[in-house]
């Protein structure tokens, strides 16, 4: 008996792995999050092989975002297709959610109230996990963006594979980003875009092709076309390599958390004295400020590597400066007890 | 009396800024290397300014590499230029370098050379300092050569503003980059090829274009056109953002470096006990093996991350596997005694 196509067999060996890392208890349920597009279809089939085969049940919840005229329709036949490659009783659940206009922009504002529902879904659902259909291009694009900003490792390091989710007891989790282990074990390093596409051919799948992938104005498809292009310039496997890249800078960003988290433990709530703050590392200091700035009300998105750089320029180039102003409210300057950093109130 | 052009002005303020950060000794001589073409161009134009009102002295090193026909007039010119641009009796000397044929590449092996003709000839000359006229363009795609390969924090870092030349007491600067200290107090960190372009036009200098810009196979040439693209998709000033996110990953990996090089204090020469690798961060983990495997052996250019992560798995996925081979005939293992790594003999 011959075995799957190579690219199904790929994708079920993702989820599988995946599964193996992340180890959900016995029987939990996994969700698996449609939108009836080709990566998460080929989501959905490889996790309906292979997790009632890991003793686990699977469901699937469809996000009707009502952004498009039809979306009811798209996202009825994305669950319809999910009950056909999930097993038998499977929970399939379309869920309309509402985009209001807002400072994030569609794009981010549907993420936001997507994942507000899926919480929302797993929670009401007993499940132990939801599984996104993310793929290494998608990782790569998201690399792209943060450099395009200038951001610092953490944004560079893209998505990770797991996280919890929204402070619960829930993974978030995106196997076809590939994951430690996974990179050990397997040359190509997760799973491809195309890959899902040839999954859904294998499958003889139907999937639903996203008509903002051809909008202009959506930074993440101005990044897919830079990357199609950087590809054509520097050679095939960049997307790889960009995501090999975000690993690397993932693994360093965990460790300088961790720097700061003990720098924390050990010099307390500012002030800060001048000499101890001096003693550690630049990189461990700025994430030392960026921490406290925004337990005292900044934004993580409005505070820049040049705020965190003028609250270091206090121990590295004090002239008598005066206190600075981050965003939220907050202020820091540097007094007699060393450097202090203080919200509004 | 108007002061300089706008492009000029800066130039200026960042060869002064440069020398205000660094601080070589007083009327020491500060090399500039000098090609002919518009960086190099403009930087001997605003070090013939600035250097001697620092109190410092200036001359330049002209670079012939021989590679095209003609290179010896171009050469001359360039020496001609650099003596017109720096204080009348400033040394000015050219230096023709022999590229043999080998495994960098011709780029790879005339920046070797390059480099160990201005190293000899700042030594014999008693130099404090050699300036390049690296810009930010230059640094960024650099980072982008990185990304292509997938590289880690500290080849994405691209270049350092200074940096100690080979071991001597010899500083190499590249003060069009930026530094931190720059970055801090300017808004836009660091000087553009164009803006070198535009020195160059305010002073009426006719700086030589290099043929080999046009010519495709060369990574760099890539790269260039590669950014030039994704500025087109992105939006300006990302050559700009490319290097600020190399200056904090600069940081990052100037912190790692440290927590791994504490690590081999405290844990010594392999063998290590397993338990004491566990303890530390993945990427403090990483850099010690590189760190040791590049002692015993390998050669930094072919260890790669999947390497270090073979390496890794020792730790956090034994399974009893045997003996891995690294680059250069290193061999990393575990044993009774923990995780060892030893060279050839």
């Amino acid at each position: 008996m011959p075995g799957p196509p190579a690219a199904v067999a790929a994708a079920r060996l993702a989820v599988r792995r995946w599964l193996e890392d992340t180890g959900p208890a016995p029987d939990s349920l996994v969700l698996v999050a449609c939108s009836g597009g080709a990566d998460s279809l080929a989501l959905a089939a490889a996790t309906g092989f292979v997790a009632p085969r890991a003793g686990l049940r699977a469901g699937a919840i469809v996000v009707d975002h009502g952004l498009q005229d039809g979306s009811a329709a798209v996202a009825a036949r994305a669950a319809e297709q999910c009950r056909e490659l999930l097993p038998t009783g499977s929970p399939v659940e379309v869920q309309r959610v509402h985009v209001p206009a807002g400072p994030a922009g569609p794009e981010g504002q549907a993420r936001a109230e997507r994942y507000a529902v899926l919480v929302d879904a797993a929670q009401r659902l007993g499940a132990s996990a939801v599984l996104t259909g993310h793929t290494r291009d998608d990782q790569a694009e998201q690399v792209l963006l943060g450099l395009a900003r200038g951001s610092g490792a953490r944004a560079l390091a893209g998505m990770p594979a797991s996280r919890s989710f929204g402070g619960t007891r829930i993974l978030l989790g995106r196997p076809f980003l590939g994951g430690r282990r996974s990179r050990r074990a397997g040359p190509d390093g997760g799973i491809t875009r195309e890959h899902t596409e040839r999954v859904c051919a294998e499958l003889g799948l139907d999937p639903w092709s996203d008509p903002h992938n051809e909008v202009d104005d959506y930074a993440r498809v101005r990044a897919r076309r830079a990357l199609q292009l950087l590809e054509d310039e520097l050679g095939p496997g960049l997307a790889t390599n960009l995501a090999r890249s975000a690993d690397l800078l993932r693994d360093d960003a965990d460790a300088l958390d961790a720097a700061a988290q003990e720098a924390y433990r050990s010099l307390g709530a500012p002030p800060w004295p001048v000499a101890g703050l001096a003693a550690l590392e630049p990189a461990v200091r700025t994430r030392l400020y960026r921490r406290c700035a925004r337990e005292a009300g900044s934004s993580g998105t409005d505070l820049t590597s040049e705020h965190l750089l003028a609250v270091d320029a206090l121990v590295t180039d004090w002239h008598g400066q005066g206190p600075l102003h981050l965003p939220g409210g907050v202020r820091a300057g540097r007094g007699e007890d060393g450097v202090w950093l203080r919200g509004r109130t």
